[in-house]
């Protein structure tokens, strides 16, 4: 299938060059051009400009947020200005579900396709391929995203007509990844003031009742206070988190949990740790327990 | 090893079932006699008293609460005034810090060993000897301890010599998984009032991400709304939260999460769910967010 | 001087007839025209478009929220596209701080004048002259809308010179107020479930430590469990809060108590509480507390 | 009457003088002696032991804490067991509901009588007889306390029969004022970062609808960030916030702004902060929004 893909950060690299690999024609674009040339070497095509990476079936959208996917659909000659009738909008990127929600109107009355497929797992599960991948939209537009899909990831989930609806997920996916860094922060603040070792905390719970990578990753990051470089930078992860809230909001669903996240990383960036993992906010529970400030 | 066993609930019964199994020679005590029957038809021998127990080189307790091991051990005709010098009491209850502290103590004073054993695992797990074990205490006494947990769990983690770290461990676990089913309640009323499939949304987590057994469970029972018949009551889910802030507090160790979860559970109680379990406070998120009340 | 008023709303209305009795000339403008009535009777010249409000030196806005503010400012025909220059937009509306610094850019630009007057105090406190109005902007304009302001309330508070300000403190005035009344229905819940009166704790309290008119109405209203009719909607209520948050998520500057607020809010709307006092959150905390549901 | 006084700190030392300058014979017993003189100077008569305090017809306590109270009350030659038959043991101190109770009925079995008659206000207000006294206990006995109570407070509130109930009232409004401390600290937060004078900011609130000496004092100490000396420490107000939330939780009332107030309190305890005033909660909400570290 003849692909656009706009976004070439680290998350949308790998992911261009899995398609690239896979055989796939892809045109790629990227605001900042020096990105594009490890693709070209993969046997990509370069376009100058957003509408030369619309000018096949599908385009995919990559970027790091709202700002950045609004920009590309509705500026002049942005894709909704310029993708052909019946083409699919592949959406990747994790945005609120109020854009998403104006994309599918956009979209629909372009009469273009908009699917929204946000994916879980960071830049190495984006370069192993290992990525899940969330899916909404017109059942048969998502049919067509898939031999594309299943090259990305290692397993779709569709969940329905939608395509908010996958932004949702996502949204609330990332909440409660959150959630595991604050009750971990806090449980490794608690055993090591009395003088518990971290790390052997940490082994134990995920060698018995929390065997699960989330556990894994973040307990071994708090447990070191070791939160450069950031895989998953802060001010992302606050954004997850303010867009899940914004949710949660027009929906009426009051989030306790959600509010002391939101709480956490605001003090966190306020703290000047705009730079840190958002794995960072597992370790105000520590400084508020009295422990020296490591940031 | 000629070993006592004192408190035969639906843990206990169950650990004390798989020592028969096992071939240990096991005395076995409980306050209301009707639970001896099925552990005698298995070859136990049946104690008239907490001291009748207490002869061999070890006894077990695995009780409800503080009240009921610090009755026990303390009263008179109690496992401190019986044990025999050098001889161990394996206390794989959920107890307090401050209860862990004083028992330690008072077993020094009298010459006997003190092991501290909490288990993660519900009684399913218990049955099926698939429990994780935490133990603290003497390194001598622990390793004399190994054979019988080796029967109890499928995995023993030690943690140092301290007996209060291994029922600190043990609160902190509890904490970590009354977590998730906030996290995971939160999750999925924010989904349900946008009307994606409660289910369909437990599956997709747990299959990718959240790949864990108490993901899956707990996210299971919150999507269906269905919190009887407990497994695990909320009076005990509380009193744990309870245990590991008081020991938080003693520490100077905010955490407020642990008050969230504190708050929900003393609500949940307040409104009557006493008998539900402790999963029920995963359904308050939906009931705030306008859900018609299940409970 | 020469006044528009813009805005007949219960405040609104109270305090142009407080104009027109102290002798000012005003013209008065509303959506819905039956307003007009009363205040045309107390000699106020009619606007049929926001044009005709805005011939003189001033007009004054006082509006529900943003969207009504911003649409008479920023619509063809709005008070930017027609005040005279020089000329001085008194916006007297509980705004956010962003809407705030967007008026004060374009009426400079169009070489108007905007002075930011919020207001505390409800309807009844209008009617009798007794707000308390904060200020900010430019000091020969503040200067010029005094005379005004004396006669509409009983104190002005001049907060310097960027319109925001003004705004912010007001805003941050009815977090406080909200945050009494949180504060309020957690200690009336306690007490109450220890069969203390509740209306005699309250007299106790404001007639000692907190002798101050807020514990005495909030107090009393949560005492009752009486939130109807509103003479402050939750809705409006709702939106200061997150008016009050955004000012803070945008200046990072964590909010904690805010957050709970908000969150009561939400739980007071998802639960059908529009048309109450805002007042009604403060009876949440004696419903958590399993008190018959009263709304 | 005859009546001896137990417990000479700033509180206690102020009120016996207010009673010896008032005519009353006082006899006064501290554990520290050296803080009998200037009372000695005054006229009191000198007790040796607590027992020597306890031989008229009323003992007045104002002590520290629980621990302090049930100290004098329960040990040998305490209150309880050489108190007269039919005397009045009242209890001015800020203890728990628990040990009220406890109190209640350890004095009706010695056929003695209890009053609680909590106080709110500082040493200040206390040297000038400006306290409010909350009293409850069997109405003849408060009855006799009035005379004495008179002199000691500006008035009285009787709240019923339940000696604890006072106990109760006490700590709800301490809670009362640890929320207006937080919610100050959170709104000076505010607009501190946007650049607007916190001084002016508290003066403008105290003076409009925030009228009230408690705004005035604690706004006045956050906007300035003086917490030193301590006129009330921050561990005494982190007891009584300890007590409210164990009473609410033994009668089922979640707290959340309470349970925010306890970790604030954890969290400054755990920074150091011992010797500080209460109100040194209120500088939280600004180090979380990156203003530099001033305790």
């Amino acid at each position: 299938m003849k692909t656009g893909f706009i976004g070439l950060g680290r998350m949308g690299s790998a992911m261009a060059a899995n398609l690239l690999k896979a055989g796939h024609e892809v045109t790629v674009f990227n605001r900042s051009p020096e990105k594009l040339l490890p693709l070209i070497e993969l046997g990509a095509l370069e376009a100058g400009t957003v509408a030369d990476a619309c000018r096949g079936e599908l385009v995919i959208t990559m970027l790091a947020d709202d700002t950045a996917v609004a920009d590309v659909a509705f500026q002049n000659g942005g894709i909704i200005s310029v993708l052909p009738k019946g083409a699919i909008h592949l959406s990747m990127s994790t945005i609120s579900v109020e854009l998403s929600k104006k994309l599918t109107e956009a979209h629909a009355q372009a009469a273009q396709q908009f699917v929204a497929a946000p994916v879980f797992g960071r830049p190495d599960a984006a370069a192993a391929a290992k990525l899940f991948i969330v899916t909404a939209g017109n059942p048969g537009a998502v049919k067509m995203c898939e031999p594309l899909l299943n090259v990305l990831g290692q397993k779709t989930f569709p969940i329905g007509n939608t395509p908010a609806s996958a932004n949702l997920v996502k949204l609330s996916g990332n909440f409660l990844m959150a959630s595991v860094i604050e009750a971990l922060g806090e449980a490794i603040a608690l055993i090591s003031k009395a003088d518990i070792d971290r790390q052997v905390f940490v082994d134990l719970l995920t060698s018995s009742i929390f065997n699960a990578p989330a556990y894994k990753i973040y307990g071994g990051l708090i447990a070191a206070g070791r939160f450069e470089p950031a895989l998953f930078a802060a001010p992302l992860g606050f954004k997850d988190i303010r867009l899940a809230l914004a949710a949660a909001e027009s929906l009426r669903v009051p989030m306790p949990l959600g509010s002391l996240l939101h709480d956490r990383f605001l003090r966190l960036l306020a703290e000047g740790g705009e730079r840190l993992d958002w794995a960072a906010i597992g370790g105000l529970a520590g400084r508020d327990a009295g422990e020296p400030h490591r940031v």
